[in-house]
């Protein structure tokens, strides 16, 4: 019998990376999306192409609704900054990052790999090629485990084996990095979105964060940029 | 300008004595429910009552659903254990656990007070009489704080100051502390429900672990025990 692991899969580069370790690793892998209020639903069919794919145990959406505290341009009426500067030194956190989401996310996570009896949980954060949020550092992933050993009938009964681990293979990886280790394990990056403000076809705005981290990990990995940009994207 | 807060409420007795101590200290009170896949919805009711009487600032219900995990006699079909001896030390946790519920709630809280740019959440967590959840522990809400701390814009642009404090004024009291505290507040009982397993016009059934601790609570306290309790629950 093959062990179970929860691993969050937003349909984007780093978290498909994710799941191809997961299941790699022999895994019988529960993806885990949501409908959080984000501004489009290319990314959870993305995600929908990805866990079958790899032929998921189980792939489950939760639908959650953030835009109902509002606060970020990923869930609020707020525009999506462009052409940033990304290797300009800057200490503030871009408004595109959503208030606590990585907790929700990880605590959903947690949910149901304590109903399953997994202790892996996968998340694809990484701390070097990012925008800044705070929730994707190595010191948030140590204290959400806290969380998990304390706040579980796992932690609490299952002692030192049945801790839950959040693992992060993707965390001190350069964006070059995770596209080299995704070719490895085959993965089709055409499938995956990054973009946070796509046009209407799904074509990738080509100056969002997440689309210059992207078109720069493809071009460092001296890999052709398989990602379908939007005619405009230029 | 007062000082905003997020007040989980669940429209049973300890989540509506926390509200009003949080309307006694003067805060601007968020409060937050879930809809989560729980067997009845009169709490959901007696939270929205609870909100209206305190006439707090806004009233959000996230709409989440944990049945997609199950794992718990709150969310699944699992019978609600009945007459257990409380009294008798027990190390399990009893079916009624629902996995990382409190772990949810506080991540939504936290992400409602960093948009809010409130520090305080209040959570009427206790663990003295209750189940035995281990996210009802003060190590627990300990390390919900660091995860706070560590993932959050607050904590880190906001230094010493902005750190989100997850407030828990009942955790150290017993049942019948807590409802000596309510009664001082002018907390009407009869307006709140604790009962996993109500009757289909709302009666409490009196015999689970939450109606137990209810009226033992009221019987220590010396006050008149105003649950209305279903015709069977003798």
């Amino acid at each position: 019998m093959s062990l179970t692991a929860v691993v969050l899969l937003s349909g984007g580069l780093d978290s498909t990376t994710c799941l191809a370790l997961a299941t790699r690793e022999g895994f019988a892998v529960h993806a885990l999306s949501f409908r959080y209020g984000q501004r489009h639903a290319f990314e959870l069919a993305a995600a929908a192409r990805a866990a079958a794919r790899y032929k998921v145990a189980r792939h489950v959406i939760q639908d959650i609704d953030l835009r109902l505290f509002g606060g970020s341009a990923l869930t609020a009426d707020i525009a999506i900054p462009k052409d940033r500067d990304l290797a300009r030194p800057d200490a503030s956190i871009p408004v595109t990052y959503v208030p606590a989401r990585n907790t929700i996310f990880l605590a959903f996570a947690l949910a149901w790999a304590e109903v399953l009896g997994a202790r892996d949980i996968f998340i694809g954060v990484n701390a070097l090629d990012y925008s800044g949020y705070p929730d994707c550092r190595p010191e948030f992933i140590a204290a959400f485990e806290e969380v998990a050993r304390l706040g579980t009938r796992a932690g609490v009964e299952g002692g030192e084996d049945g801790r839950t681990r959040i693992r992060t293979p993707l965390i001190g990886l350069t964006k070059a990095g995770i596209i080299a280790l995704g070719r490895e394990l085959g993965v089709d990056y055409r499938d995956t979105t990054s973009c946070y403000d796509p046009a209407p076809d799904g074509g990738a705005c080509g100056h969002c964060d997440a689309c210059q981290l992207r078109r720069r990990g493809f071009a460092e990995a001296g890999v052709s940029d398989p990602t379908r940009y939007a005619p405009a994207a230029g």
